[in-house]
């Protein structure tokens, strides 16, 4: 079993990362402070709930909890409002109080969506993550719950950190395999972004990732958790440093809303976006052994890394002005410096990201 | 002017009190720390706003600031999630960002709201008060917002405090004299909490209160925030000191419950409360006489102190439970021990509670 320590002063937190994790749920829910006999509200999505949700239910009422599930459509759609009052309104009718707490059992919707209730039931109970995903490694780290908006997604949330979040490496069995190259993007971004030796060693073990390998997987997952742990530990609530955790997002995002989310996946998209980043890096002056070794490893890992044919240029610069991340033809941009070293540049030329946008096309063959 | 820090660590925040203070609003929200220029999202209620709105307006503008206006029902109703998004819509729509800030001009439902949407809009964004009733000197200080949900009041809200309160006594002239007995109700029960001096001068100077007298408001309103951020900042999250601020506050809600609410405002039932408060403390061995000098501070703010011969005392009884306070038959309760302490005494007896209700009704006239 392994185990990193988010330091956030009274808001620390660890992530236990390992196989059969789910056995010993009531020990861990214990040890995160959630008193014996008080309810636990579980939200899973329909995907998910059906593999782990009986079982894991099981062990919780063997450990002496009240158990009530709460099970959401799978996919972006659920995390509105209206599915957080139906999860309030389940929370109510079961007699949740402030011994109570929240288990989100999925991957980064089911999170965010039970996070932000557990934030704001009764001004925020105990929350316990356990991700299913691979990507969820990212955004179960750092506290960031959210639901969207009509209007723009994630556009109502909270910083609210979870007691602990259990990994349990078996539930990511079942993970297609697009999902797991997915969710590889946010991993090896964080050692492009702070561990070059990280970066360097998932090039290396990329059979070993893509095949779900537990020792290798459980090292990453440990690896990429704990880079992202000290990012948040130094900016928890995003006022500088953590924008580097966006390395690949800008052109990441733009890509996702112009292609209509859920024709890339996210990690699929960043992962575009971090070749994109590098070439912005080349044109700023670094290496251009930057982006080829950006890309290898992208590609080692199964990851594009260009954009098809059919996509525009001007699409994606609109998209991107549509996001408020332009001001005056000039963009917050995060560079590559080196592998395992990134910089936020500001004042970046809309030009040089349309000539990027550009090259991504043209480098590529149709993905 | 008067001035009271809330001592919360990196959330600490004034209260400004004082008469004309609208008119620099601007540079108070300059001090706030909302850099000019930035877009500040009003949201105030149709009963406030045509007093008041406009004239903010002007001066958050000539002070460089861009402003938009949100104008919600008045009234309970309002503290929804439905009117909550609506707010969100309004805050979206007007391209707030994370320098914006939210300003609530109004009593308690818009501060709530208001806070609520301060605290979750872009994960939380700056939030200053500007309570125009006496009642809101109590809800403003301590950080609790939230809305209702249709099976429970205030069962959605966060933790989440303002950057500044700002206390412009000319806006409380407009007051009906009934809200402004109801708000006398929650600054006295502070005195009765933790200051005998202070519940003895709000008595002796009640008719000047009673008459919105300048000095005498400022004084009362300067000491009643200034006892509430003392508690709040010793248990910002209401983990156990925090409940003191309960007085009278059982008894109440089930009267507003049965009365339906709006019957009884919200310092009325309170204050009827806290007589049966002190008739629990005669039952538990205090003297008589604190039950008859209490009684003599609510009566001199006009203050109701008996229950209407038509309440009957299994619906009073029956409210609690439905409230959840009653746990085998006993109930933790804010018991005073003289004027100016009180006790959080566990384990009452519902036999002494249900006593004390009916005495409220024999003791009264019909009020």
């Amino acid at each position: 079993m392994r185990r990193i320590q988010v330091s956030l002063g009274e808001r620390s937190y660890p992530i236990v990362i390992g196989s059969g994790l789910l056995d010993g749920i009531a020990e861990l829910c214990g040890e995160a402070g959630f008193p014996v006999r008080s309810s636990l509200l579980v939200v899973s999505d329909n995907s998910v709930a059906p593999l782990y949700l009986d079982g894991l239910t099981a062990k919780l009422e063997e450990g002496g909890y009240k158990v009530v599930t709460h099970i959401i459509p799978a996919g972006e759609a659920s995390k509105s409002l209206t599915v957080y009052e139906e999860v309030m309104t389940t929370a109510i009718k079961a007699g949740l109080d402030r011994h109570s707490a929240v288990l989100a059992l999925g991957g980064g919707v089911v999170g965010d969506l039970a996070g932000f209730v557990a934030a704001t039931y009764m001004r925020g109970i105990g929350f316990l993550q356990i991700p299913t995903t691979i990507l969820a490694h990212d955004s179960s780290v750092g506290g960031k719950v959210a639901v969207n908006h009509p209007l723009a997604k994630n556009m109502i949330g909270a910083f609210y950190q979870p007691k602990m979040v259990v990994y349990d490496l078996d539930t990511l069995a079942t993970l297609p395999p697009r999902d797991v190259r997915s969710g590889l993007a946010e991993v090896i971004k964080h050692g492009l972004i702070l561990d070059r030796e990280f970066a360097y060693w998932c090039r290396e073990h990329a059979a070993e990732l893509l095949s779900l390998q537990p020792e290798a997987l459980g090292y990453a997952l440990e690896r990429g958790c704990a880079i992202k742990a000290d990012v948040v530990g130094e900016d928890e609530r995003e006022h500088g440093l953590r924008a580097i955790l966006n390395l690949g997002h800008t052109i990441g995002h733009a890509i996702e809303a112009v292609g209509g989310y859920g024709t890339f996946l996210h990690g699929e998209a960043i992962s575009i976006g971090m070749a994109g980043s590098a070439l912005v890096a080349a044109k700023l002056g670094r290496p251009q052994s930057l982006y080829e070794e950006t890309v290898s490893m992208l590609t080692a890992l199964e990851l594009p890394v260009t954009l098809p044919a059919q996509y525009s240029v001007d699409d994606i610069i609109e998209a991107m002005m549509h996001d408020k991340k332009f001001k005056e033809g000039r963009i917050t941009f995060i560079v590559p410096d080196e592998i395992g070293a990134v910089s936020i540049v500001e004042g970046v030329e809309e030009s040089v990201i349309r000539e990027v946008v550009g090259q991504l096309k043209k480098e590529g063959s149709p993905w």
